[in-house]
């Protein structure tokens, strides 16, 4: 499968990297405005380049599209690969509002497109583990889901003021996690932190505890924060009326040390996202290939990127409002 | 010092044989409308024994109370031992309800009395260090509390009735707990579960979340069950700005099997609360002591009763209205 | 049952402590020729005292004894209760050398004695777990079995002179530990380390590595150190044809510490034997009692003793001579 | 850097999809007598191949070379290279016996090869992690090594047949681990185990604990198996007098599952090697192209190759005499 990959950022390194390694396909060509860019990653992979996401979707030799641009621009490109029958694995999330999204399936309509969103969370390798648990009955019914993600350290001022908020931005991957073993969500509190001094004024929240519900009472419980000093936190725990299973944060090594001071002190978390969800990144993409050749819906979907970010944009509310929202 | 004992039941023999292995105190008496069980426990112990607590309380060779008499009891008999001067170490909660408490308060106005709450999960060794390392500058400043406190199983519907309901009956320890790392707490958000279908008409919840801020911002989050198939779940995590600590629950051993299935498997969770908590029964007496004989204020005061049980009622009317409440 | 006991230094402490906490024992008599230590312990617990054990193996009111004397007075003290007909657990080991040990086999002829040796380890509730899980199947055919045991910090000078060297003295548990669970031994090769600068002239070995086999070559390692920096060392592993089974250290707390530096650092190893082995040491007491009460013989029996005294023997020699013994 | 591979077996093709990964180097050219063998591999990475390995040595499109023929052939294929000047990485052992290796020594004589071990081991993230922290002097004076390595399941009967026994063919890797932490062996005590009924009359060990010693007293224990329910065990333990490190067990996934019978129960073991040391293989490459490309002699090299050989040597004559072996 030759791949056209739009936007030659740090995901879409990433992207690209994945597809070198996969034994079915190949990059084919890289657009992005930035045209050193597009052309040092396309020398790279051995493929073409332009500037012209256009360019792209519509090249004869390029048979799927991800898309790894700015998120304003997802909606109009899913829209021009769906147009020219062309498969698409776009980034998270689709776009910045619930209005775009719903104009998006409204423009979808009889062109059925083959979208799945990058989740890739969903393809970690421990979280993949622990849906199974619950698929093979190993959990029994599921009744509360603990998520833990705090990133190594906030990101710079200028990328919070256009990341949309930490609920889109951040907890949008929580929110799909969520999902996964909820089902879709009835009721979001949110309570919003502001603890960090130096995001002290930046609009945004730091730090943020979500609780969410489905129909059926089962909860799930987020906490998030954009510091954590013993890098980045990612835990998951599932507890049903069996079994209770955990998924624990990565290291590089199995190292333990013991002195008189501490002991079987472990490496830190393994940092940042690119290295901790190498796997899941690996493993989405095959999932991409395996449906598109095999003409299968791929999952996450697009309804999953809109379910989650109907969820974001409840938990912005209600961390503005201090009340639950119901979906 | 010789102690009283008000109560016969499962928690007054935790406590007698706590006094017994203390090497300060012996038990002088012991009082229970059932006299039968007065009597047994009494024996035990070389004690004394009535059906009337009054008696306990007004024995000149009585220097301190503890009292472990059902919940509707222990305002009066918190008043009557202040009136005698007598130390009083009193099991949660004080009352089922503030209106109690405020009656109580302002009885005990003058008498300036001596009285201990029962929270004794402040003195388990795992949580009391937790709280050294907050102390101690270790976690730095502390952002965001996660307390996980599932039972091994429901307790009988009888007992159900008459509980005062989960967030008074169980979640009120987790409530102390979080304001021995939060302080004062300012709101209160509670989503209740009624998952376990041999208790769906019981009118109570059978699990719960519930989100805590105080005035800075700070957050707990409580995950409660009434059953949980690993056994008594009990574990603490503070994140700061400097490190993330976490409590994890005991085990009888330290043994870990490995097979073809499973590696490092470790024993079930230590089981149920009198041999989870058996050291802090302990260290909570030694507390209590030391307090009294050295004229000081005990901690956790009759105030922080007062305090959790404040929570627990906005909590109820939180899971009932779906709103937060502001304390 | 009454209790005495011969010796009133820290182990004949730990005893009497025990003997306090069991329902169904009392300290009777304690015999020290330092006879202010004897008084001391004896009036902790409301027990008379002497300067002579012998007072103590023929005191009416005395049912049972406790030999916590030095070593070489083990072999005539239980000589002489066993003529009064005297159930003893007597603290490891039986004597310095096997000469001694046979003399006293010889001596017994015809007494039948009630002995138990104090190789408290097999009391452990993690070692014990272990072995159970051997007799119950669990690990399938024991093949391979690896000891750590590792001291805090070694001893002074002066007690390592009169200690009998460290395989006497330290590896002896070991060596016990590796009959309970390979029974008989047929062949030792122990290499001796001497690494310490400070111990460079002390004549003794302070770590080694010793290898045991059965008769069925079943193997069992042992490694061991006077000093470790992370405290007090005890740890397990028991290998078989269906399973392996470890024991790991034991620490005060629960509690793990994650910040930049380290992840999940854990309290170092409980320390020293007193705290370590404090369960164990009150479940050898129990099982002693509950031994003379019904009449059994109690385990581990003298001849355990002898047998772990000559395998301590021919790891001396084995380590003298670089060659490995045949028993 | 442009490679041959001699050999297109399992390792072959591990070494190809290592090299396949590297930015810097290509798979040139594969030779194997199994001429479809060959082919296959090499079309998989568009290669050329060959029946007859002196061809791909003579290349001159080939710039190094690696070995991964049947030991037998190790010797006269690196004199081959070392002839012709380019740079090998040999697979483990070097040769069957020393007699063989003394031999290559003199025939390399004067031809400044350069040769790189393939004990892919020294370059596992975890155990070059505990060697980086004794050369930083974290663990301080290494005093006891020990190191447990057990397979998944013995290896066909006909694999041993051929194998040169346990020490040369399992052992030679810890033999090697072993020198990383302690240098030179000065004695070696072996006891071999034969404990496999399926495996009785194999006339090889299945089971082995080695002690090594260096000049200075530092010791090192081995325990191996041929086979270990819980899958590929592979660990290491270093003990200084600052601290104590060990390696442990990699799995697949951080996933752990309790319910009422165990908990924390964490995935099998990852199995086999090619999974275990996957990281390890493509470090090596690493070093080896580093190495070659700056001419730097890379390590471990040829004489590491010969001395853990010539311990294998001195362990089995220890394990069939009973007694140590002086190197």
């Amino acid at each position: 499968m030759r791949i056209g990959i739009l936007g030659a950022g740090r995901i879409a390194k990433v992207h690209a990297r994945s597809i070198a390694a996969h034994p079915g396909a190949s990059v084919a060509m890289i657009a992005d405005p930035c045209e050193d860019a597009a052309r040092e990653l396309a020398e790279a992979h051995g493929a073409r380049h332009t500037a012209d996401p256009a360019e792209v979707i519509s090249d004869p030799e390029v048979d799927a599209i991800i898309i790894c641009s700015p998120t304003p621009l997802h909606a109009e490109q899913i829209l021009a690969a769906a147009k020219v029958g062309k498969p698409v694995l776009c980034e998270k999330p689709i776009a910045m509002d619930t209005e775009t999204i719903d104009k998006l399936f409204a423009d979808l309509e009889g062109l059925d497109p083959q979208v799945m969103l990058g989740f890739n969370r969903r393809f970690d390798p421990s979280f993949a583990k622990v849906r199974r648990l619950v698929d093979g009955g190993v959990i029994g019914k599921v009744e509360q889901v603990t998520i833990i993600s705090r990133d190594p350290a906030a990101p710079p001022r200028e990328y919070l003021a256009s990341s949309g908020g930490i609920f889109k931005d951040m907890t949008i991957h929580e929110f799909d996690m969520a999902r996964f073993f909820l089902g879709d969500i009835a009721t979001v509190f949110a309570v919003g932190q502001n603890l960090d001094p130096e995001l002290a004024d930046s609009g945004d929240f730091d730090g943020a505890i979500i609780t969410l519900t489905n129909a059926d009472g089962v909860a799930a419980t987020i906490t998030n924060s954009r510091h954590c000093s013993a890098g980045y936190d990612q835990r998951l725990e599932v507890f049903g009326d069996k079994a209770t299973v955990n998924a624990d944060n990565i290291r590089e090594t199995t190292v333990q040390v013991s002195t008189g001071e501490a002991t079987d002190a472990k490496d830190p978390y393994l940092d940042f996202f690119l290295e901790r969800y190498d796997a899941a990144y690996r493993l989405e993409l095959a999932e991409f290939i395996d449906a598109v050749e095999n003409k299968r819906t791929p999952s996450p979907s697009l309804k999953d990127g809109a379910a989650a970010l109907a969820i974001a944009e409840a938990a912005e509310k209600s961390a503005r409002t201090g009340t639950p929202v119901t979906l």
